[in-house]
């Protein structure tokens, strides 16, 4: 592997081809399948994405392990070394309903430690990229950290299922808030973060929904937990909250 | 006036302007105001894109009345003859917090006869607009009928609120869809059910929340009513139904 700043643009690179490749598919079937139920849903694009970002990394680095959502990477059991953890197709029932709405993610991780993340909005073609040594970036330039805004000053993006299960309280939380919104892509979601446009999210994850935008989100001073407030575990499910500070302050109060 | 051809064209140059005018806004401070709560904002933008718009009106159709969201029309009680409905600017929360995910809309009304709706999404430069004698069209074309899925095989948008607080059964009602979403915006919602990316919305909303959207739908077969199936009431708030024929009788099927 080059140095980090030829990396990023590398990983840039490899975006807009996966990228090119999504909107050939847009007006031809999709061959779709479910998974764990008529709500989970995987397509050959979801696949094939996969497929030619587990090669590039490969290319570039051969000794890394690899974690994606569809199983074609490695069984990875630890974050020792070089892990990528890669979302070839985020917010799959969008794309299959709205074909707008869902992004790529990619995320590399050395000994556990976020290195480099990108998530991809596709429809609207922009690239929010960086880690820690390099900032977070898209074609427009650097992103400021976002203003570090209360719960009720700010728009909270949630899971539908968890909100309609009134999870953590969160109907009382949302009501606290200044209105819930929900778009149906976590990657989507974590932009709306970075970029100040929600003060959190907060859903249940699997590691390649969160990877990316935890490096981002991190990078840009904004706190992500699970929603009692502890650590992540990077190789299995947790219910995810990303926030200003002060908010993630405000709905741990409102939890515990 | 002049011809409905005409007027179409003239009714989307009005909306260009208005969009020159907020995006010279942008990144400037806004001067917001509370009106019924902390969550129903008022700005500067909102009140002097209405002025314009009511401008523009009065030189077309100096006979018309006027309903417009913030109240410097006309006070209208009943829809005989012209009646335009303005929402100057939709989504004001979205406006404020995210400068995303905002509409302005424009309808006219002959008689209680849906003539001309407009609805644009002002960040992505896209005008929803036309009639039932018109068609509905935006920069790319005609905008084809949505195909006419069921409640569960589409996305179906909610008001946040109304969500919560279970009003309708509609926790219900989104478990049975493919996915509940929140915008937080009626135009845009109206815009994601007329382009087919959602199967419908349910929202408590204003004449001017609806008037543009429900000409648009129902020149492409989608049907618009009270959520309990009868008509709205163009003059008063009502909780409003927009979605496919299918996905009406399923809702219906549900709340009844």
């Amino acid at each position: 592997m080059e140095n980090l700043r030829q990396t990023d643009q590398v990983i840039r690179g490899w975006l807009k081809e996966i990228r090119k490749d999504v909107l050939g598919e847009l007006h031809d079937p999709l061959s779709v399948a479910e998974k764990s139920s008529r709500k989970d849903l995987v397509t050959n694009v979801d696949k094939a994405n996969e497929k030619k970002i587990i090669k590039y990394i490969r290319e570039l680095d051969p000794e890394a392990k690899i974690l994606g959502e569809e199983g074609q990477g490695d069984r990875v059991t630890d974050m020792q070394g070089h892990v990528w953890i890669i979302d070839p197709l985020d917010g799959t029932l969008n794309f299959v309903k709205q074909r707008d709405n869902f992004a790529v993610m990619i995320a590399l991780y050395i000994d556990g430690t976020g290195v480099l993340g990108y998530i991809m909005d596709v429809m609207r073609d922009i690239i929010y990229g960086g880690g820690p040594q390099l900032g977070v970036f898209n074609q427009s330039g650097q992103l400021p950290k976002p203003a570090n805004i209360s719960l009720k000053d700010g728009l909270l993006g949630v899971s539908g299922p968890m909100l309609i299960h009134d999870k953590y309280h969160l109907q009382a939380i949302d009501e606290a808030s200044s209105g819930v919104r929900i778009i149906g892509s976590a990657g989507i979601e974590f932009i709306q973060v970075l970029t100040g446009k929600q003060n959190g999210y907060i859903s249940h994850l699997m590691p390649w929904d969160f990877a990316a935008g935890k490096i981002l989100a991190e990078t840009l001073d904004l706190s992500v937990t699970k929603v009692d407030g502890t650590p992540v575990d990077m190789l299995s499910s947790n219910d995810v909250l990303v926030s200003t500070r002060d908010t993630h302050k405000d709905i741990l109060n409102m939890i515990r």
